[in-house]
């Protein structure tokens, strides 16, 4: 397939992936001021797409930022933009939507060129990618799981910059990113907060099971991840009792499972905090049933994709 | 004068600035993970540009980022870049430079287009403003002082973000603008740290006068602003007191004097905090000999300039 | 009606209110020493008074405060202080009763004045006022909501003052009041705590709406009011779900409804934050549900006795 | 002496003390809404008089209070009621002088009595002791030295109530006094701040001599007690080193020497913290240089004076 | 009984306690490096002795030790020293066991001794006490209760070293405790976290009874104690509710009734707090029924017992 | 030379090392309750001994732990017990000395043992290490510099635990030890306080080099450690400039220079941090001369010597 490029969305044209930009005045190069959302399909159809937009748009929202969008036209425009890229996929290649939505060009843009760079006005990019460029090492990791590392750099607190504006101003996530593989070049960094709970990951949420409990954190300080939901969903389901609470990195050390949460991959097992076992050190029978129902519920024998997709990449 | 458009750079090339753009991929917008400087010239010099360029490896060094230049070739760099403008600028006229040097293309990027984006490169953008375009109402503000006001939303702490590390990852900085424009649409905003000490304003350092003595907070939690190193350097000739100290609210709001220093117009009276009056509610006269000490030294009345930016804008 | 002055009661004694006054050696002056409470009617008879008093006695008990009444005596007093003002209210007009409650005569009243003031023992003031100097804008306030405002000042942490004291060292709530008048001069404050969690207001609670779920702080750092807590009754008896939890700005700024509870107005809608509309910016319907049937308990429509207020005052 | 009763000052009229009231409605009293000095005399001059009355305006100004007097109206009051006072007075009895200045009648009074009650006025409080009442067991103390005791209860953080308002929302300090009186009826509250470090008494600054050096907390969370400031005068006299930083318990359970300085008193040694001595339990070397160097600045044996007031008591 | 002396188990060897100890340069004393547990029997049955064990082996865990036993070992261990005793217990005498597992030999051991004292290895220590040497007052506490203290001193934070690890590192409660007993001697200390929050005793959970409803603090800053579980248990069985929540200094001040729990005595209570009565300064009915709940579950009716025991020491 | 075994001191008694313990219930073991020094000789003179042991005596104050001794009997006791293992080292043989100090036997002990143990009394235990035990890889650590790792794991609080108590409950610090092992085995652990400032080692202070200027945390949450002070007088000595005051990573990742300072090593330069260089990666210069300035004052070329150790190990 794949017989031309990609388009990319941005501010209502669409370009080849190669050439989709914004201009160096834009706000979300100036001061991080972007807002976003991911997505991913299930055998063509985007997940919880809605849920998705209205996250977007309370995140711009708390961002002090105005839209010139309600819900309906932004999920009208993520679908007409998977429509032109349609054709690029084959039957069961699913993909993962970006929207990145940034407040527009900067106040530093040369006021010559503001009317032409839609100065006032939000920048929208949207693009996406097939699935098998963003699987990476995931069916390693499905049954393996993952390696979570504790950096010394601790989440910005709530009364800062609150985690549940999803948004672009990421560096301090990237200081604990870069100090987690100084341990691990493939650890997943794990975040704890100031008042050290163990929070986030850069770019999914976290949870344990300890004697037959989930355990996640509140979302005082983390992203409300729809994953995490989708998660608390299929525990209610499944009759597995969850709580979210505070927790600490003893909880992990000693837990006897352990998981991330994310759009991409849904749900991955994580079998070793700080080059310590978590469990026997095996992917739990309680993440395993998780993961299963999902896949269950979606159509998808995610496992068996990530393979998939791990021989196509 | 400026019959053709400026030019900007873009990772060693030079682009008009209405088509200068970074690919959507690009860590800058996916993380906010792009460090920054600014400078700007006073009879055409650029002021303190190696101290600038140093900053900038310093806050890419703190960041984990790896730099294929040293600061000789950021310095002839960016001095080349300005000679390429030079022509649009009359006798006199200054301007102000901007470096934002970001990780490159992030892990987002297609896998396909890596090569040709500059995948594992960092991304250098450089570009300059006429001291018209920057100035606003400078020569109102130079006369009446600003207001500055502090919104409910805190500095981050250094443990999660160092501000020392100047970087655009500042959505935390926005939303204290957005506040603070709550209570003028005019509001320069002034930010606490987590403890409630006086911080830094978005894109200044801060410091108050009391009862003769020059009072600015340390660097535990701030940019360690080269113009705010001026300040206490002049105050040092001049025979001002000086220290670096934890200040809160209320000494400024019985401050006598205050000022934000910044590169762009050095040094700018604050004669309102909240509302309220500092000191008379005029510029005051320790502000007033910084100000010219500093106009001296660089041979620019920065008043005169400011009105005569004014009138040609 | 009130063809005399209303009384006040002052340590026993019944004072006319133009001349009830306490001694400036008082603790309640020297030191801001006195806790308090506020109660109102509805249809003549005081609501929950004896949950007040009782409150009354804890807010002492943990001042380290000795009281020579125990709630049966307090009960009485206040009912008999009630019935010497009753003549001055007419037919369905209600009435505020505040008691303050101060350690008595401060180590700073003259030696030989102490036994004529009562040293050693509490001073014990209480005041009553009719609902129509209370009301201000209440009619046009539940119809409308009111606007909340988040300062810089934060709310004292409860291992220095803990606010389930109710009590009259009220300066920092005040800078707070004087800090959100800057954005709006009718704006009501809504204070964060050190973590910058929201609180509550000078004299109200607050809880917001999202998706169908009341929310309002937990009592760690905020009063235990005695509204909140009819609110939350009230919730569960219509089957509204309703959680005690930390709460941040973001979900104020993301809500669909909010509201203050507090005694004299029981619940008010807020429909703005920061100059940011809540929901869409008109009072919601948990908020209606609840005001009526709170208005049905009591036998008062609150609406309607509000716009009778505005125009009896 | 004292033939007749003393008169103290309340809104502009003279009053005999155990008359001398504020109305129940006064925010002195509704909201602890004061701010406050107390200065004293030696050989019956007033001590500093013009630094305490702008210390008051300062208060007034941080607490967003209006005021219709400036420096030289007060100084000018206070020296007209202080004289109507004087006769009391023997010669050599020196007295001490109580500002309370609090925001004036509440929006609690009833509308009828705003006009009367002066409304939009702050309340103006001045009132006297004669040094005899107020000294106590001073001539005691200054022998052996007072024990300090820290309590659970911390100072409130400055971000919530700057303890450089002088102010009458003490609240937090009662608990604190009561606490400490459970190990020592006797004892003399040392607060901490919310991270531990020592601040300051109810009503007195702090400070410790280790090796030689005095070494007293910074202002960031403490009053900038006259007193204190006058004790760093005096020590840069005597050559005596001096810091102002952040102390912890351990520099003073491990301290040489260590005092109190407060208006009444100048600076009390302490001799005791938690019970356990300072040092080898006595007023030290250097507190006793101080001492004197006061009393020769002020031309007053401040020992043997405390020993005439006990007598005279 | 008792003929011959009790003996301890170091290491594998059974020794008489009197000569029982452990090298100096063991990690025990040179670092606290020692994690631990306590168990008590009832009618000679270690009571949820596998639970001690596998928090003793959660310890060791999230203190990066490594065990060369698993917990079937531990408890089989454990079992056979106690059989070694046995004969030294009379009928219906209880006893008190005491883990205390330190990470071995330290670094500072000299090269030469290292073989021989185990480098790389564990130290294992076991003894125990008839209940009687540990019950001291015991039958007084159950029917006056004790008298608890907050000390100044905080308890550390979890991202410090979280007291979910059972450890031997505790200098710091043992400043509370001195603290402690400069108000009284018999207090037993009730430590705040560093925000202010009830944690725990140096030795013992604690809860509070209001209005029917135990409260106790979750186990994000306090020891999970086995104790604190069973009384959880107990008071599901029972129909008592009860809660996990973050509790203040103001909630045990104006509790109905108030306990601790530990494993010796399992649940005491506390009628007292900083010299002030809980409730009506006796233990009351809930504190009564949960103490009888327990006994009847293990068959020991405990106040009888802590009589017998009083009398038999 | 050391034909028989060293000697240990413990209570009074010299001991052979290989037997050299103390007792299971001793507060050491039972509650990590032990303050501690350790000195080193240069040329068998012990450097600095009456200052350890003022500080030992001062820690000892601060843990409430009472002594029989004064500083005159610590030392002559040390300098006795060092006499008598003064046979064993050859000429130029240095040795390091530690004091462990606990309170004594526990509240554990069994009541017939009391006695016996010295129920009541501290512990004193001292032993000696010969330098070459100590030195490890100093010789190429001199040369190549140590890497420091700064871990997720903070300093517990000074209002916990001050580190100014130099005590033996250190498992905060081995977590954190453990930690930055997993980053390097041979990392030396660099811990973070609790607001994210640069405290110290476990076994030393930390210092950095800025453009010519020494600085380093204050002793507000560090050790004043004696070596710390000792390279502030070489540098007042050698004219470099020094600071004590709050630093932060960024500052270690961008210093020119870095070391520890600890008694055994005296200066030990640190040339990487979190994987990362710091300056050019070697030794520098102004840590050079420090190193050179103490060989010269103690007369010990510190390099040499710890060749010359290598060798002999």
């Amino acid at each position: 397939m794949e017989s031309r490029e990609r388009f990319a969305y941005v501010n209502g044209e669409l370009i080849p992936e190669s050439r989709a930009s914004v201009s160096i005045f834009d706000s979300a190069i100036m001061t991080g001021d972007t807002v976003t959302e991911s997505t991913r399909t299930f055998n063509h159809a985007p997940y919880k797409l809605r849920e998705h937009i209205e996250r977007l748009i309370r995140s711009a929202r708390a961002a002090y930022m105005e839209l010139p969008w309600v819900a309906d036209d932004l999920e009208r425009i993520t679908l007409e933009f998977m429509d032109v890229n349609a054709d690029l996929y084959a039957r069961g290649e699913d993909r993962w939507i970006t929207h990145n939505l940034s407040r527009g060009p900067s106040v530093t843009t040369p006021p010559e060129l503001r009317a032409g760079l839609g100065f006032g006005q939000p920048t929208l990019m949207i693009f996406e990618s097939p699935m098998k460029d963003v699987a990476g090492s995931w069916a390693e990791d499905y049954r393996q799981g993952v390696h979570a590392v504790t950096p010394t750099t601790r989440l910005q607190p709530a009364q800062s910059l609150d985690p549940k504006i999803k948004n672009r101003s990421r560096l301090a996530y990237n200081l604990g990113v870069f100090q987690a593989r100084t341990v691990d070049p493939r650890a997943v960094v794990l975040m704890l907060d100031t008042d050290g709970n163990v929070a986030e990951s850069n770019a999914a949420n976290f949870a344990i099971v300890t004697r037959g409990k989930i355990r996640t954190p509140t979302t005082r300080n983390v992203l409300p991840g729809i994953s995490r939901a989708t998660v608390l969903e299929l525990a209610s389901e499944l009759g597995i009792p969850a709580v979210e609470e505070d927790i600490q990195l003893y909880d992990v050390l000693t837990a006897d499972e352990a998981f991330f949460t994310s759009t991409p991959y849904c749900l991955m097992p994580c079998t070793k905090i700080n080059t310590r076992r978590i469990g026997d050190g095996l992917p739990g029978p309680i993440t395993a049933r998780l993961l299963e129902a999902w896949g269950r519920q979606v159509g998808v024998d995610l496992l068996r994709q990530a393979e998939a997709l791990a021989t196509s990449a």
